[in-house]
C-alpha cells in the first residue's frame, strides 16, 4: 500500500506558501510603520499608539464578502478586480460610520489552491487597500475541497477602522426636510448576483451588452425619466471592436469606493447626519439602519439615472419594482442624508456622479417610501 | 411570464432576518458597555477609550477559518460546537502573541440558508466568546448556491486583541536551552480534515471509535511510549451503551482554547519566551514564525502520548511520520517555550494536560527537529 499524503487528499501546502510568496510584495506595500508584524505572524500587529492622542477613540469594524460576484469571475477567469470589491465593500461600510479605516485582514477559500488564482485576487486585495491607505496586516488561504464546488471560491475580509465617539455618524441628528444624496454606483457592485446569474443562466458573458439590451429593450426602451440619456456609469475602457463591454465585464465593474467622496464633503464643511452604504437589502433594508422613530426616507425613482444592466435585469425576469429595490442598489451606491442648505455642495465634493434622490420625511413608517 | 424573485433564484433575505432574531440573545449576551453597536448597524463599535491608559497599545489580529471540519459538522447534523472551534483558533493565535482578545466578528455562508441551522452556528461562535470575555460585535450571513457544495458551509472568524508593545511574545528571547512545554490537544483541533476525510471516505460517522481502532490496531499497537495508557484527553462524554465515542464525535471534540492556561502561566510569573499555536502545517511549520537565527526546536516525540485518532487516521493511509508531522498536531495544541527552572510551575499552571516536549537547540537549522 503506497502511503497518503495530505497532497493526495487535495491539500498542497507547498502551493500554500507559492501563493504567499506572490502576493507578499503587494500586501508588504500596504504596511506603514504601524504594522509591527504581518505574514507569517500568527496574527497581525498593528501599533495603536496614535490612538492615545485621541480624545475618545471607538474601533469600527466590518466583515463583508462579495457574494456570488466570486462565481462570474471564476467563470470569467477575471481575478484581478474581485479584490477591489471587497476592500470597497469593507471600506464604504466603515467610513459609512465616519471612520477611517486602519487595518484589513483577508481570507481566501477555494476547491483547489492554484497559487497563481490566488495571488491575482489577493494582489487586488492589496492594490485596493494601498489606495485607502489601509495596512492588509493578515489573512487565511484555505483550500476546501467538497465544501466549495469545483472551481470556486469564496473571499472574504474585515476592516477595522477608528473614529472620535463625537464624531460617529449612527443617524441620531438625521431630522425630517433632510436631502438625500444619492452618489452613483459602478453598477451591481457585490449584491442580488445570484439573482442576476439566475437571470443569465444560459448566456454567454463574452456577449456584447449592448446588443444584448437592444434585443431585449430596443424596440422598447423603459421610461428612464430625465436621464434617459445618461451615460453608462463608470464604465472600463473597452475594445471598441466588439461594440462595448461584455456582460461579464459590466457585471464584474468593481463595487466603488467612495472614501474619497466622503473626505472632500467633511472637508468642504457637509455636515453628514447619515450615510447609508446600500448593500445587501437594496435601497429597502439599508436605510432603516439609520433611521430613527418615525422618520422615513423617500426616494424619487426618476431623479437619477439607472443604469442601463438593471433595466435589462428587471426585463429579463419581469421582476417587479419592490423586489428590485430590496435587491439591488439600481443606480445608488452611498446615499447621504445632509441638511438641505448643503445639497449643492455635497454634490459639488463627490467625485462620482451625484443627485438630490429624495429627502426625510416623518410619515410614522420608519421605512423607505419610493416615488415613481 | 411570471415574475422572478431573489428568492426563486435561491437567496432567501426574510430567512437571513430569521436567522439574525434566532441569534440575537446569544449574541447580545457577549456585549460589555464598550460595544456601542453590533447588530443591524454597518459595522460594530467598541470603545476603545481604555486603550488611552495603556502605555503603548498595539492592535492584534487574526482571521481564521476552521477548514473542512464544517464538512464532517454539516455531515453529522451537529451545528453546535463548529462555533467554539472558531473563536479557540482566532483566540489561540492573539494570545500566543501576548495579546487579549477584545472583540470579534464571523462570517457564515452556505449553499442555502437555514436559519436554525445558522442560527446553531453562531450561537456557538457567541457562547465560545462569552467565555473568553470577547464581544462578538458584528458578522455577515451569506447564501451562496453555485460556490458551495449543496449543504456545506464555511465559518470565518476575525479576532481583534490587544497588548503593551513590551508585552508582545514574538520569540525574540527564546534561547538555545529554553525548553518546550506541550499543551495538549482535544484531537485534531481544525486542521488535517481533508486528509482524514480522505481517509475515512467511505466509513460510518457514526460509528464507535473504539472497534474501528480495535480492528485496524488492535493486534498490533503502536509503540506510544511512556504514554501508552494515556487516557484520551478531553474525550466528550459518552453513551457507555454505544461502546464510546463515535468516530464522527471524535473529529468534531472541539479545538481547545488555551486563554486560561497562558492567563495562569502568566500570572504564576512564568516568562513566556514563545508561545506556538499548533494549526495548519501542524509540528513542522509552525515552531518557524517565531525562532530566529539559527535556533531549532527539538522535539521528543516519546515525551507525550499521541491520541489514537491520530494512531489510527496514520495506520489507515500508511502515512509517514514526517507528513503526519507537517498535517496534525499529534497531540499537542499549544507550546510554550520557557526557561528550564520555570518549566515544572509552567506544567502546573497548565489546565490540560501539559509535558516538556523539547527544548531549543542552536544547531543552525532554524528548524523542528523531530526525534522518535
Amino acid at each position: 500500500m503506497r502511503s497518503v499524503t495530505y497532497k493526495d487528499a487535495g491539500v498542497d501546502i507547498d502551493a500554500g506558501a507559492r501563493a504567499v510568496a506572490l502576493m507578499r510584495q503587494a500586501v508588504e506595500a500596504t504596511h506603514g510603520p504601524e504594522v509591527l508584524a504581518g505574514l507569517g505572524a500568527f496574527g497581525g500587529l498593528f501599533d495603536a499608539a496614535r490612538m492615545k492622542t485621541m480624545e475618545h477613540p471607538v474601533l469600527v469594524a466590518s466583515t463583508d464578502g462579495v457574494g456570488t460576484k466570486t462565481r462570474i469571475a471564476a467563470d470569467m477567469g477575471r481575478l484581478d478586480t474581485i479584490g477591489e470589491d471587497l476592500v470597497a465593500h469593507c471600506v464604504n461600510d466603515v467610513i459609512a460610520q465616519g471612520a477611517r479605516p486602519l487595518f484589513m485582514l483577508d481570507y481566501v477559500a477555494t476547491s483547489d489552491l492554484d497559487p497563481e488564482r490566488v495571488a491575482a485576487i489577493v494582489n487586488g486585495v492589496a492594490r485596493a487597500c494601498a489606495r485607502v491607505g489601509c495596512a492588509l496586516i493578515g489573512g487565511e488561504t484555505a483550500e476546501m475541497p467538497g465544501v466549495y464546488a469545483p472551481g470556486q471560491f469564496d473571499l472574504v475580509g474585515t476592516l477595522v477602522g477608528v473614529v472620535e465617539r463625537g464624531a460617529i455618524i449612527d443617524g441620531a441628528r438625521i431630522q425630517a426636510g433632510d436631502l438625500a444624496i444619492g452618489l452613483a454606483s459602478s453598477g451591481l457592485h457585490t449584491n442580488g448576483f445570484t439573482l442576476a446569474r439566475h437571470l443569465i443562466r444560459n448566456m454567454d458573458l463574452h456577449a456584447p451588452f449592448d446588443a444584448l439590451y437592444a434585443k431585449a429593450l430596443g424596440d422598447n426602451p423603459p421610461d428612464q425619466g430625465e436621464h434617459a440619456r445618461a451615460p453608462l456609469p463608470d464604465q472600463r475602457p473597452h475594445d471598441e471592436a466588439k461594440g462595448g463591454p461584455s456582460l461579464g465585464e459590466l457585471l464584474l465593474a468593481p463595487h466603488r469606493c467612495y472614501a474619497a467622496d466622503v473626505d472632500r464633503m467633511r472637508a468642504a464643511g457637509i455636515d453628514l447626519r447619515g450615510l447609508i452604504h446600500v448593500t445587501g437589502g437594496g435601497l429597502i433594508e439599508n436605510p432603516p439602519r439609520i433611521l430613527r422613530g418615525s422618520l422615513s426616507m423617500r426616494l424619487h425613482r426618476r431623479r437619477w439615472p439607472t443604469p442601463p444592466i438593471f433595466r435589462w435585469l428587471q426585463r429579463l425576469g419581469e421582476i417587479e419594482e419592490a423586489e428590485m429595490a430590496r435587491t439591488f442598489n439600481l443606480g445608488l451606491g452611498m446615499i447621504a442624508l445632509v441638511p438641505p442648505a448643503q445639497a449643492a455642495d455635497a454634490i459639488r465634493s463627490a467625485t462620482c456622479p451625484a443627485w438630490v434622490v429624495g429627502e426625510i420625511v416623518d410619515d410614522g413608517l420608519a421605512g423607505v417610501d419610493i416615488v415613481t
